[in-house]
């Protein structure tokens, strides 16, 4: 990652270290921000967590993780051996007001008014609040301190106000870096190249021209270990709320009037306000829960939800789709069709924006609309599927075709994990892609009726096989509109 | 070439076969639509022309021509043996009614009511009114004869409407093929694939989006041993008049309401009517007019005009740019830059659609404004210039980069010659790609005030170094728009 920004060294700070985000993304991406220079010597990480480990321990676990967690190529015994050296760990409760707190400040680079320290809390959110008041009470919160929030910022409204609230009782809103690892994509900060520095794009951009849109961020798994926590959460808090509604954020704002976190976050959230509410009515109509049952898929035989959770009952979804519309003069008109779920069919994250058709044809064959496909994960890339000639045939006879417009080979560089971006942005506090407070109540309000809606079942949960594309009604969702999910596509 | 069409054999007969056209178009052409089983066995080649060959003199000739103009993975010496036995000759003055007339009647196939009948005119084109007298005399005129003609219609609008009279007497319109290889190309024809079977395209494709286009057709090469016929001419007849407004014709015409050939036609038509007709005061500030001068080019070193052509003095243009204007709803204000030239630093024919820019900037630098680079030789293809996040630098970072849309490597086929399509399309008796009477009148009556004021000197004759984009006066004629040929872009 080449970054004119110059970094001096700071202190980076993890509740919550012994956890899977810590050796999976966290590590692994100051590793690779240490390969490319920006980890000065006298930079630290302190691991905190419950565990009573010694920092060889905690050495030796994130030696481990990086060995499985860093691509093959980037592996380098040395610089793993140096780079572990700035990484320290403290045993230590978050949330508690008598722990060694005073090992932590001992750690902590001496020039407090110029050191950077990120306090990252990868713990349960509902510590985050206790946490801060012991920075607090602990006099470890500089003006030069940033927390950096994990999700979810709780599991309603009324929950996400109080750690907001919480926290806000500390630190200033700029110094608060809600993170959603979706926006650390390349691909999807690509969104703002692709419309705001491509005026064909920006044209094209609105209900004159656009007939909807897919935003779908599909697993294979089911929940595995995590179902303790999924259980209490379900898709529609787990990703919509957050992840989906953010890439919906990106596609449908209004062009900010600067690249600065504010403006930026300004357009979001007047997209999050547009939103249409969800009446009873609508939750019939344009909203999908679904739960996996048992399957067998390609010789492999896929358990349900309820026998992974080892429970007889659950009302929780583990797949979603809802048809959202955004009152605005650019989209009313235009169904934004969000899906989530788990054991779905494919691994895939991806925004379609799906072109009207002409109602005209000139050719004999009726042309496929046209379609821009953005893909987030596995791979990331922007294609435009188009109709050509084809070449030979006769002069009326066409082929469609992919076009590709941005992805990771035609750079011929590695597409950095996005944590990586994120981590960094916090440390210069840039707070471009990070979470407003604002926006993540204005995304609770719109959610909550849904939550509602169906705690009163107002539509039933519908069984759909591991492996498919979720239940018959997600189909229905679209035909309702004389539209189809991409993949259904001829 | 695929194609459900299925071909009777057929008489295909050449009226100049010793010329070049004819060893390197024409047998090429018709030995690939041979190879891929398009003439039946009875089909025949009847060479004519003033030389007295033999079938078999005729036949090497043929036969060396292919071994040089066919590609080498398509050499088969048995095909190319079998493909001769086709073909004959006949040694013939067409413009003499004592030739020997009966010798092609006797050659041809006796089922006159079904056999296609194909009389190509490959001669100097003021023998096409002769040669037409003499076909109608000898009665070789059938039901199903078409002809064939190559340009130049004439080198004024009085003398291509004396020829075209002349054809005319003896044939309805919709037997005469008027044939510009240019149409045969195709990118050329994809042109209407991108833009009426691409909504995405259509909605871009007027003067709300589009800056400005330049049609480009440059050489390397110099007159070399055409010196004679083309200082005769010079670039504005022999490549403007018909090509380059030809493809402009593609670029701006309105949706037809069918690819029926008068259907399209009609809308060419009505482009080249709306050409904003030049006066002398365009005449100075819109067109450019030059002649190649000696240079040393990468140590090579390359001759005048000129020199080339052994005179001392010459008005000839071997360079032209004009700024066409064509005054339509669609197009009023967006320029259309042709450009022609001989001795230019590049051999390309090419289309530069120029999106506009936005005047508003959301990133730090300016982004490059969107082009549709549509290229038609040597190689063909279509790309788009967009600007795309430069992955992994900051998040305002964009790079540019050129995305293909339809290129001959893509489809893992060779592109046929032009030639080979246009041909059978003669065959079949479909029009499409040929220019109809109305548009070869349209075409001079707006060349021909050019020509006129450029006679009386109305600019002079600017110089141009060998190897060079042509002269100064081509810059400025866009620099005076604020615009710059695509190959000066930064």
């Amino acid at each position: 990652m080449e970054n004119p920004h110059t970094y001096s060294p700071f202190d980076f700070i993890i509740f919550g270290a012994t956890g899977d985000l810590t050796t999976r993304k966290l590590l692994p991406a100051l590793y690779y921000r240490y390969l490319d220079g920006q980890l000065p010597s006298n930079t630290r990480i302190i691991g905190t967590a419950r565990s009573p480990l010694t920092d060889e321990d905690f050495r030796k676990r994130a030696q481990d993780g990086l060995n499985q967690f860093v691509q093959e190529e980037d592996h380098s015994p040395e610089k793993i051996e140096d780079f572990i050296k700035l990484i320290y760990y403290i045993s230590l409760d978050g949330a508690d007001p008598n722990g060694k707190w005073a090992d932590i400040e001992k750690l902590l680079n001496s020039d407090k008014a110029n050191t950077v320290r990120i306090f990252y809390f990868a713990t349960a959110p509902r510590l985050y609040g206790d946490i801060c008041d012991n920075l607090s009470n602990k006099k470890l919160l500089t003006k030069t301190t940033r927390v950096v929030l994990e999700k979810p910022i709780g599991t309603s409204l009324a929950t996400a106000e109080e750690i907001n609230s919480r926290v806000g009782k500390h630190l200033p809103e700029n110094h608060i870096f809600r993170i959603d690892h979706y926006l650390g994509k390349e691909t999807v900060q690509n969104i703002l190249a692709l419309r705001f520095a491509n005026p064909v794009f920006e044209r094209l951009w609105s209900s004159d021209s656009i007939d909807y849109v897919e935003i779908t961020a599909a697993e294979t798994v089911g929940v595995g270990k995590r179902g303790g926590y999924y259980d209490g959460a379900g898709a529609l808090r787990d990703m919509v709320q957050n992840h989906l509604l953010q890439v919906l954020c990106m596609v449908a704002m209004d062009p900010p009037i600067s690249l600065n976190a504010d403006d930026l976050r300004n357009e979001k959230l007047k997209v999050l306000r547009s939103l249409k509410p969800m009446t009873d009515e609508m939750i019939k109509t344009d909203t999908v829960r679904g739960q996996y049952t048992a399957n067998t898929v390609n010789g492999e035989q896929m358990v349900s939800y309820l026998e992974e959770l080892k429970k007889d009952k659950s009302n929780t979804e583990t797949f979603v789709a809802i048809k959202a519309q955004i009152n605005t003069s650019r989209w009313t008109g235009v169904p934004f069709y969000l899906r989530t779920g788990k054991r779905l069919a494919e691994k895939t994250s991806e925004i379609i924006i799906q072109f009207k058709k002409s109602a005209w044809s000139l050719f004999p064959t009726a042309p496929q609309p046209n379609r821009l496909h953005i893909r987030i994960q596995p791979d990331e890339g922007v294609s435009l599927s188009m109709q050509v000639k084809d070449p030979s045939k006769s002069h009326t006879s066409l082929r469609s075709t992919f076009i590709d417009i941005a992805f990771s080979p035609a750079f011929h560089i590695r597409y950095p994990d996005s944590y990586e971006g994120l981590l960094m942005d916090a440390v210069k506090g840039d707070p471009l892609l990070f979470i407003r407070r604002d926006e993540v109540d204005a995304a609770w309000k719109w959610i909550e009726p849904i939550l509602d809606g169906w705690a009163r079942d107002v539509i039933p949960l519908s069984q759909y096989k591991s492996g498919s594309w979720g239940p018959q009604a997600s189909q229905q969702l679209l035909a309702k509109d004389g539209h189809i999910w991409h993949e259904d596509m001829p």
